[in-house]
């Protein structure tokens, strides 16, 4: 593994150069463990003009194994209690002879940023902008094995739910049931908060758990996702309750269900994002919907649960291969519920077999 | 409730105009529940010379009661998607003819504050400081309330969690299940993450649950919390696994537990908040801890689980009546294990009774 991390520093330091700064301080937690492997809370990561230093808030104690940076970092922590580890390794960068240092300034505060410019006035602070985000996008076969695995698990947290009685349990108990089964099969947990909705709730995107109980005659939507090594995965289905769903609710489903293979069926290595967004969006549109949808389509996942690309009308940029992201349409009817389908897929040229779906429980209408 | 609000919103407006700044842009989401009540995710409150506004980032969609804001406050939305509610924010500060707005330079990242200048040039952009969280340390009695409640909340799942086996079982499933008792009691969720930890993990602070399981002569140290109406309590027990602890155990308890009476007892209004950190810290420097020690005593609780005022050695100030801490030393001795009692208090006049303690599990040594 060390070699990888090794590699995207150089990636980023590449980056940097060509942007006028011989150093770079990255602060955001995410990027942090993407270019230095799992780090203590806090941790920031220094790029130096000689040396990297992963710089800790606290001695590290022993974390029985919870922690294992890259051993091929140097490792520096900030003395004293309640040291900024930022504001050290912007010391360390002077001292390193550094004349100016490119840092995250869409993760730093104003306060922070400030600190570090006066703990180290020799030093020009420059924006690294989004690089570590944009190094991100496009995974390796390591990353998306991680992705695959947590998809997994969450296909069998979800498929043992569906085993058992739903009606009259609330929203917030199924909630912490799937919570408790993504961890029973090896999560390193929830990838986001479990969101479950009934009846009117349902469909609704991000909803939070509430003491509704699931009736018969519900939709019942669900969206959850495992935390595998850090990566995230996404899936979301929809279900109604009872044996025979009405005509409206089939209606529904089957319109939410041709949107979202029409989004899933675009994604190919080169297609615009804007363009999947919209193979799925013209289906609901079509259908009188226009005013009922979200405002993105999908997203990209990985050690966050939303990256980018953003499937919406606006984003620019193309899919390359190798970036999974979901496909996640839906249509919620204000007082009467919806219907939300929710994968989590990799681009792959069609040689390779087209996209591969890493969220594989059924699509089909289930009356459970 | 919503003379509450008001009042408070008032508050902030005679400091900002006591700096120099006719409006002011709230932006942390704690901060803004503070001031104008539930609101959806990402909505930010402006101060308006004129009016106040809470400035929500999409259309408000039917929340089914879940965000209730102070109904005196006008609502605006920022069109589009994507679009920032402070950016918005900003833009009406300066038509309402604002020349000055304070904003929160400790919460607002360098990137986004850089887009508050862009979209209102002509406004010159202050800093607003710590004044929210400040007005936040002492709470009202309604305050007070919820915390009472998310800790009887916390006593209960804690309880009942103890009436059942524990030998054999994990780390992380304790957790979970402390959490579903949580929400089984009326919670709106955790109140932070719940740690368990057994044998040579017990005792750490913030120790993030694995899959080692309960042995027979384990200390187990579990920490929890309930949300209840935003309001986030914290309890924190030790016990011994088996029928007989080991004496190193019950010296071990008995020295924590001396030390948190000592924190616990010296908390009165007027108190210096390093004179508590001393007098809990003292009595396990005396036994020879000193370097096994966390950086803090205890901290203030309220809408966030962490808030001012922090009890560490170097903290200047004193307590209040009114004001809500934790009280939670703790030794930890890598490789064996150890112990960490916490509670929940309301710092009150020795007329009133001194101290009342929210969290009331016992904190005798119990062995299971």
């Amino acid at each position: 593994m060390s070699e990888v991390y090794a590699l995207r520093r150089t990636r980023l330091r590449e980056c940097c150069n060509a942007g006028g700064s011989a150093a770079a301080l990255v602060t955001r937690p995410a990027n942090v463990r993407y270019l230095a492997g799992p780090a203590p809370e806090g941790a920031v990561l220094l790029l130096g003009p000689a040396e990297d230093f992963l710089v800790c808030a606290a001695p590290a104690e022993d974390r029985s194994g919870q922690h294992r940076p890259d051993e091929a970092l140097r490792m520096h922590t900030a003395p004293g209690t309640g040291g900024d580890p930022a504001v050290e390794a912007a010391g360390l960068a002077a001292a390193g002879g550094a004349d100016s240092l490119a840092v995250e300034e869409h993760h730093l505060t104003v306060t922070r940023h400030r600190a570090l410019g006066s703990a180290a006035p020799g030093l020009r602070l420059a924006d690294v902008g989004g690089a570590v985000e944009q190094l991100r996008v496009v995974k390796d076969e390591e990353e998306i094995s991680c992705l695959r695995i947590g998809a997994e698990i969450a296909d069998q947290a979800l498929g043992e739910l569906l085993e058992s009685i739903l009606v009259g349990r609330t929203e917030r108990h199924l909630a912490l049931e799937l919570e408790r089964r993504l961890v029973d099969h090896g999560a390193d947990g929830p990838a986001f908060a479990t969101s479950v909705a009934t009846g009117p709730n349902a469909g609704r995107p991000g909803h939070h758990p509430t003491d509704r109980r699931v009736e018969e005659g519900d939709f019942l939507s669900v969206c959850l996702g495992a935390a595998y090594r850090g990566y995230r995965c996404e899936i979301g289905r929809t279900f109604v309750i009872g044996t025979a769903p009405a005509d409206w609710q089939i209606d529904l489903y089957n319109l939410v269900f041709a949107a979202q293979r029409a989004g899933r069926e675009s994604l190919v290595p080169g297609a615009a994002c804007r363009d999947v967004d919209r193979a799925a969006r013209q289906v609901l549109d079509g259908a009188g919907y226009a005013a009922a949808l979200p405002a993105l389509t999908g997203h990209g996942v990985g050690l966050e649960i939303d990256e980018d690309p953003q499937l919406t009308p606006g984003t620019m940029g193309k899919l390359d291969a190798c970036v999974p992201v979901t496909v996640e349409p839906g249509v919620h009817l204000p007082g009467r519920g919806g219907v939300r389908i929710d994968d989590t897929l990799v681009v792959r040229p069609e040689a390779d077999g087209g996209p591969e779906l890493l969220t594989i429980t059924t699509k089909e209408l289930l009356a459970l």
